[in-house]
């Protein structure tokens, strides 16, 4: 079916049903980050395939809203179909509640699922549309009724988070919920995050690529756990796992039933989350308490037991990227790497290590101005290959069972510019700067963002995008609260918090340079009242002397240049060949 | 009459009136930082003497709330009175909302003078008093009544601001605000806020020590402009001057009535500046737009005429204070040298600069231990003698008709440590840091502020202060939105904009450091999209070269004070006499 004929039969749908307008987001009823195959309907219908985006169409329009990353792609991948893109954040664009409240009418209807939109998201679009009479229906599915073969539902089975790698029983977890509620005098607790329930009751399972996670939805009383799940994807192993914590299990759509008929006088859970289908299901009778979920905050730190292992896997990983570099440099001159290849390689590597599961996102391999997109990937049908000079861009990640990596290297391919130099050395610069922070307990990360980007804005350069986001643990590598950003969030780093650094310089038509770390927020001195913290790193892999030009350190940051190289050789070369290991001695040596 | 006299006769007053507890605050109505003698209504009741605190009075209880930076004053001050100290901040003391509600009863009668305190702060404790059914009454002035000898109101003549320093003349300034209105769609605005109507009508007073303000205040509607003041204050020529740009001029008291009878249907203010006894009088009708007054916001950046000035006011109070070392430095081994003597002898040097009018606020000379006392005030009867070793800290200003200055120096007095040396050049690396700083347009203070704090975190030290405050224009030495701090203000920095950097190392029992100078943000170059600003100093006063330990700066750190010192000789240089001219020749030599 061509995109033209998929709108011709939506249209027809709407006409019958009298809907002026439908909405189509980028969403699955878990408000996940990424979604299943089965849940990509917006880009079935629109032929766009970014990540984010959505659409409105209505008799006569088909539009496509999608952001600054996409502008390009969505308008090669629209291109002769009726859909018109509109770029969101670029005022000579409407945005869709100013086109909304513009060419619709009084008694016009705005149709949706609502299963795909969170009661947040509802309750803004009401405020937005009432006041000009627009209504707004959310029972409707016209979309997936009308896409043939659609993709199933995912069937990964769930396994065991074990002790080992947790820290704590799912039966503790739940306990610690009942505690938190207790405190906010909740009788119950419904959660739809996937990475919180997951968390919740030490489960992982293979819903989503590159994410473990199992698409579900949890209620919690004081007297009961409850995970709706597909009843399928439970296998013995884990159906006892969950038994013995007292977990009961239950099919995934009854979460509806039962939140419609559930007996409590006050519940809590988060409106971004909770989708509004599910919302509507709640007995008015109820009080709800709108509030961030417990799980997604508590697990945003590390226990000792977690900790211990995200240490372990980041050595892993580490040892991976680095005997990755070293097939690199000793193969620029083969001709033969190329941007797909060398990702499949990294991938080789990381499987040889013990625990690893998968990659936790595609790795970005990009060479040359490439590198200049920050969300760049190769494909079969467009890839570069990797010449003899310039840099090679690689942002990936692991997910093992103790822990879960993102880490960017650029790795200079041989012929460099007093450009490229001067432009990595600086992003060493800023990565250093932000690295070696030492910092009063309370502080946020957008108090300490500055710290990055304030040698690179001594050059009048700056990357569009934040410095750092928050890790899960064998979960989704953008996680929880912390991050460090310019736009302003009310979060203090805490013990425990695994959060990235990542400032960038990328020059558009010429190259595109990162270098990311991991750390973890750990307590360093207390002089009297003050609890001063610091960033703990967790990478080792090898910053690449080739590119770097000391003449624009200071003192202090090749000291730390220096000392965290002679850590990478400590911490890796236990775990590498001969050839390996003499190659990355003379790469760590001190500068 | 003693403490408990006064105590004694209010209660009687309270008795009679059936009124359970009477609130003492430290206010003018006009909610001014700094308040006239005849205002300081809780320092005659209480005998405490600091500049902020307040009292709440019962037939048993006579307790007194003050901040950290009084403990030890309060303590001694209301020791042998009835009064009771409790300490803001301290959780072992609870807050005055806390007693209120814990004590008193329903149907128990709060009295307070309506006309001390601010609408918003009104607002707040009827919000919280009310579900216990504590009443408030705001229309007494027990205090004032049995206050005999109080002094009279301010009564310093008013003085035109001419055009040659405002750059614009007050009708212009008004059809500013008229703009502001009409975009609000506000039919009339009120100020109380003293420099907010300084600024507005271009005139000047003498009503607050260190104040150059008028107690007045004034009603802006779209063909009125109405200045509520003593007439007895306005001079022949200020009166040409306000009849000239249309300004009426009505005794002080008849805003009360003229706001009763107001005839719009919007009127704009902010309710953290109007009193609550005023705004009780406005018409029900009308709708009132509470937020941040216009003039507030407008004057917190410089117009170009302004700046030139204040960049002069700042290069003659540079050469006062440069003129000022040097004295203290050829008089170090006289014996003769005090905090009292030689607070007077910078003033006798400000004084022979153009334009000088006033201190800004009063001299902190603090030498040795004193100087860790961040608001240390020596008096004739408690100062200490300059000794030939350690710490001299000096935090001063200037108003002049073209401006209004701030800065500290601290200045060695002979000896020094090696601790002194660190800890003073590890505060002039935080100057630094923040002082060179490059940001993006939009950055506000609180992003920026770890910059400062950053090299002295990196040895476990922090100040208990923000790093730096607006300063006015020949008006309050602390004012504007913007600051330094680690509490976040949505406040970008803006172009005009005036700002100290005031980073310290202060430690009990043995010194103070603050190396303070000002600077206003100003534009730096623009890359693409990206508007770059910076920090341009104003402030030229040579660090003390003798303090310094080059071996703890960086080389960026070290180009920047080598610059900074040359640049102090180029322009202050060509004020000094031949031995203060070698002399500084030497202290700002390239180290």
């Amino acid at each position: 079916m061509t995109t033209d004929e998929k709108l011709a039969k939506l249209r027809r749908l709407m006409k019958e049903k009298n809907l002026t307008a439908y909405y189509v987001n980028t969403a699955d009823p878990h408000q996940s980050e990424y979604i299943a195959e089965h849940y990509q309907i917006r880009s079935w219908l629109t032929g766009f395939t970014g990540s984010a985006g959505y659409a409105l169409v209505t008799q006569e329009e088909a539009l496509l809203w999608v952001d600054g990353r996409y502008f390009i792609q969505a308008e090669k991948e629209i291109s002769g179909t009726e859909f018109k893109m509109l770029k969101i954040g670029n005022s000579a664009y409407p945005t869709i509640e100013q086109w909304l409240t513009r060419y619709l009418s009084r008694n016009d209807v705005l149709a949706m699922n609502g299963e795909l939109i969170s009661e947040s998201f509802y309750l803004k679009l009401e405020k937005t549309l009432k006041p000009y009479g627009i209504l707004i229906k959310t029972d409707y599915q016209l979309v997936e009724e009308i896409w043939q073969n659609r993709p199933a539902k995912p069937d990964a089975f769930l396994f065991t988070h074990e002790l080992q790698y947790t820290g704590k029983t799912a039966a503790e977890k739940v306990n610690l919920i009942r505690k938190k509620m207790m405190q906010d005098q909740a009788e119950a607790a419904l959660y739809a995050g996937l990475d919180d329930i997951c968390w919740l009751f030490n489960i992982r399972g293979g819903d989503i690529a590159n994410n473990p996670v199992v698409i579900s939805y949890a209620l919690i009383t004081m007297d009961q756990a409850i995970l709706y799940v597909d009843k399928n994807k439970v296998v013995k192993q884990t159906d006892e796992h969950l038994s013995e914590n007292n977990i009961t299990i239950k099919e995934y759509d009854l979460v509806f039933s039962d939140v419609e008929n559930l007996h409590v006088s006050t519940l809590v859970l988060n409106q971004e989350k909770i989708n509004h289908n599910l919302f509507n299901k709640i007995p008015e009778s109820i009080r709800i308490i709108n509030k961030q979920d417990y799980p997604y905050l508590i697990k945003a730190c590390l226990n000792d037991v977690e900790l211990k292992n995200q240490r372990n896997s980041y050595i892993k990983d580490s040892v991976a990227l680095t005997r990755f570099i070293y097939y690199i440099k000793q193969n620029l001159d083969s001709g033969k790497l190329n941007e797909l290849n060398v990702a499949q390689t990294l991938h080789d590597l990381r499987k040889e290590q013990d625990l690893f599961l998968d990659e936790s996102f595609p790795t970005i391999a990009a060479y040359g101005a490439n590198g200049a997109m920050m969300h760049y990937r190769a494909t079969p049908e467009n890839y570069s290959k990797i010449e003899p000079e310039g840099f090679l861009l690689i942002d990936s990640g692991g997910h093992y069972l103790d822990g879960t990596t993102d880490i960017t290297r650029t790795i200079s391919c041989g012929i460099l510019t007093e450009e490229h130099k001067t432009d990595y050395t600086l992003t060493l610069k800023a990565h250093i700067n932000l690295a070696r922070a030492i910092f009063l307990s309370g502080a946020t990360g957008y108090y300490l963002d500055v710290l990055a980007r304030q040698p690179l804005w001594q050059y009048h350069m700056d990357y569009k995008s934040g410095t750092g986001h928050g890790v899960g643990y064998l979960l989704g590598v953008h996680e929880g609260p912390q991050r460090f950003n310019m736009h302003y969030a009310d979060v203090p780093l805490q013990e425990g918090m695994v959060i990235t650094n990542e400032p960038g310089v990328y020059k558009e038509g010429k190259y595109g340079i990162r270098l990311e770390n991991d750390y973890v927020i750990a307590k360093d001195k207390k002089v009297d009242a003050d609890q001063f913290m610091k960033l703990d790193c967790l990478s080792f892999v090898p910053f690449d002397r080739d590119a770097i030009d000391i003449s624009l350190l200071e003192k202090y940051e090749l000291d730390w240049l220096n000392c965290y190289q002679q850590e990478v050789y400590q911490k890796v070369s236990p775990f590498l060949n001969q050839q390996e290991k003499a190659w990355l001695k003379e790469e760590t040596a001190a500068m």
